[in-house]
């Protein structure tokens, strides 16, 4: 018996072009995707709910558009999942918890519409964990079944990895997109706060969930993303930049910071080796890498953001007020131990102390914006290492919370390894920089593999 | 019989006063707004769903609280009613439509969840149009029932007109806020775009929807805002402002504009001489009134705003594609008219068009603010003359929609009468300024009526 079930699906990208000339369809790749579900499934468990059957609609609509010529938008034939704290129309959003069985939501969350309106094949929904924060759900890291594929965008990373979907929705509240991404060695994409449409998400703290992807590669993170920022306008977004239907650009970063916090003691050895070895990497393909001792404004910044992890944490306890207080009053033998333990440390922050914290983000991402002037983006690592042996406990998240907090966009990239398990570089931009740091992202990924 | 049903509640920041002291009572509040619901529900019918056992032990809990000197808010023992298209989690949300017929939420709106953690005693569902932009509600208008209340939010006017709670939640995408205040003769306030969290409150256009308050007076609809914005905090808010817990002062506005558009061209001779004799008022009691023939900046700005209605009602088109395509697809024999159009029209509305509206809104947004270095607000009428006669035509949306599209606060304020029926100003101020707003809104209700 196999110990991994990493398994490659034909990059999105390269397989329009092929549904385009004919040479492949949208049917073939549905196909492909079935093979790995049917490979390792049954063990990795990604899905908390699947529809093949309606994905296998999906799929021949599309094929039948590309033979006509007419796809619908640059994602049309792609297969996707759905994190299951997004609301379907037509497959129940369970959110990990018994509170919500069978739940059947009466219309699509935003983004999962947006995809209906661009043709994209929805194949099932991916796990989470419970609300995206609490207990963790079945699915294993299809690098290794003995450790876990992070969350709270479990299934989401673990079935991108597996080969079963090209890209899912995931949620980011703390380090759920870039922590799952890191672990299952898939990219994780976190775009600007607001940018995307959380309207169908289940909240957890509004001040800090974002939308974001999960996916194969850089160009299908982004062509989802920036589709569903276009025909799902969130209240006051512009979306997420760029020229509609172009294919993105791969372009080097001049400069990039590191942004050495006291986060990276949680760093083993060989984690912070492989993360300072690519750092040289970075350095002999010619892009600038300043630390924190070649400027002062960088390293004061750096030191503001390990504040980040404690006050951050209680503004989202702050938040999960709404909706968790009534489900702790309504069902409290349902919600798990993290859930109780959350809106108690919510019941300590008082008005004025939200306040203080609220001030401080304004503050933090002030500075930010000051660096912007400077670097192309910051770097650090994906996560406080490789994915750790076990299933309880999906890592750590101080290294995440920085970007989560401020709202500012973050990529995982695939660039590492650690042992024989993946470890991402997370490259963070700047508020509504996501199209620069996308074409960043794609470069390096590109080229410091 | 009696063609008004016109009732007065007595004002919650004085019933507050009164509750402290012991004087009266939560209970006696509710049982004065008991005793306007059974005078008048029958006819006015401001209620899609009532459940007054709830809303007595609400009350008797406050009572307590005020007993023991410890109410939990500045809304404790408020009567408050919610729209029905905003979530509750022990009543049934309907949207006035039958394919949400008995629809019964997992849990409360955020601002809801407020209500609840501040104190605030509801007693139902106010009666919305279908969807908030359909089919008209059964409620009639208190001053005169052969008369629309407005729309959509009208059992939130109706109600409060008719006595039967303090304050009711309403939204506003277009106009359903500020039309349906002013034909009923409450006061109407619907706050900075995004400052208050429309998260359970059913969608129509989320670059449009605001979250507000119709209610009995200034001081209630600004401290169940106020409270509301400060523990439901939405995406990127940072509040209403103003000092937690202090009354609102009352001050005088020094210099006010007048956007008089092309839409005043809707105003019968007798609303329009109301409105010029309103003007006449303030310059009486001192207030500069600037028309536009002194300030071409401002009458450029004016000409400006005559772009708004049909811009952003294709804004508000494309967004409806969510959730309203599905619905359409799903049961297009239950949705109405109003929605099979709307939807229509947004399949005309393209990527690139929508673009340029959302950059023309983004110009506006700044001569706006160039405004409001040398005003404190704008006035106008609250709507296009008083509440037309007749159910289904809910009135004209012109000269509401312009805050709307910008996201900027707005008052409408019980200061005029045409005939027998009240008549509203509309007082609009500048992104943020709620809190300078409530004030000049307080000073005029108190000065100029």
């Amino acid at each position: 018996m196999t110990d991994t079930f990493r398994a490659s699906l034909p990059d999105f990208s390269h397989e329009r072009d092929a549904f385009l000339s004919g040479a492949r369809s949208p049917v073939d790749l549905l196909d492909d995707c079935i093979r790995n579900i049917d490979a390792s499934e049954a063990t990795v468990r990604a899905f908390a709910h699947i529809d093949l059957d309606a994905a296998r609609r999906a799929a021949e609509a599309s094929a039948q558009r590309y033979r006509e010529k007419r796809p619908l938008s640059v994602i049309d034939g792609m297969p996707i999942a759905v994190k299951d704290i997004i609301d379907t129309v037509d497959m129940p959003t369970q959110m990990n918890n018994t509170f919500y069985a069978g739940h059947q939501p009466r219309s699509d969350a935003a983004c999962v519409r947006a995809v209906r309106e661009g043709g994209g094949v929805i194949l099932g929904k991916s796990v989470t964990t419970e609300f995206a924060i609490g207990r963790s759900g079945p699915t294993v890291n299809p690098h290794n079944i003995r450790h876990t594929p992070g969350g709270s965008s479990s299934g989401a990373g673990a079935g991108t990895a597996a080969g079963m979907f090209a890209a899912s929705f995931g949620t980011q509240t703390q380090g759920s997109i870039v922590r799952p991404a890191s672990f299952n060695g898939v990219v994780g994409f976190k775009p600007t706060l607001g940018k995307l449409s959380t309207d169908g998400v289940h909240p957890l703290s509004r001040t800090h969930d974002h939308l974001g992807v999960l996916g194969q590669s850089v160009d299908t993170v982004w062509a989802l993303s920036r589709w569903v920022g276009e025909i799902a306008p969130a209240q006051d977004s512009d979306g997420l930049g760029g020229p509609v239907g172009a294919p993105l650009p791969a372009n080097a970063p001049a400069r990039l910071a590191v942004a050495r916090t006291a986060g990276f003691d949680d760093l083993d050895a060989a984690s912070r080796a492989a993360f300072d070895s690519k750092l040289d990497d970075l350095r002999g393909l010619g892009v600038t890498v300043i630390e924190t001792d070649q400027d002062p404004f960088l390293a004061d910044l750096v030191r503001r953001l390990d504040r980040i992890a404690e006050v951050s944490l209680r503004m989202v306890a702050f938040d999960m007020r709404w909706p968790y207080r009534s489900y702790l009053d309504a069902a409290p033998d349902m919600m798990g131990p993290r859930l109780h333990d959350l809106v108690k440390l919510g019941h300590e922050v008082t008005l004025d102390e939200y306040r203080l914290i609220r001030a401080e983000r304004a503050d933090m991402r002030r500075r930010m914006m000051e660096l912007a002037r400077s670097y192309d983006g910051l770097v650090l690592p994906a996560a406080s290492g490789p994915a750790p042996e076990g299933f309880e406990y999906t890592g750590a998240r101080t290294l995440l919370v920085y970007m989560s907090f401020l709202g500012f966009p973050a990529f995982s990239l695939p660039l590492m390894s650690v042992g024989d398990m993946p470890f991402g570089l997370q490259l963070a931009g700047f508020a509504g920089g996501d199209h620069k740091l996308a074409q960043h992202a794609k470069w390096l990924l590109a080229n410091a593999r």
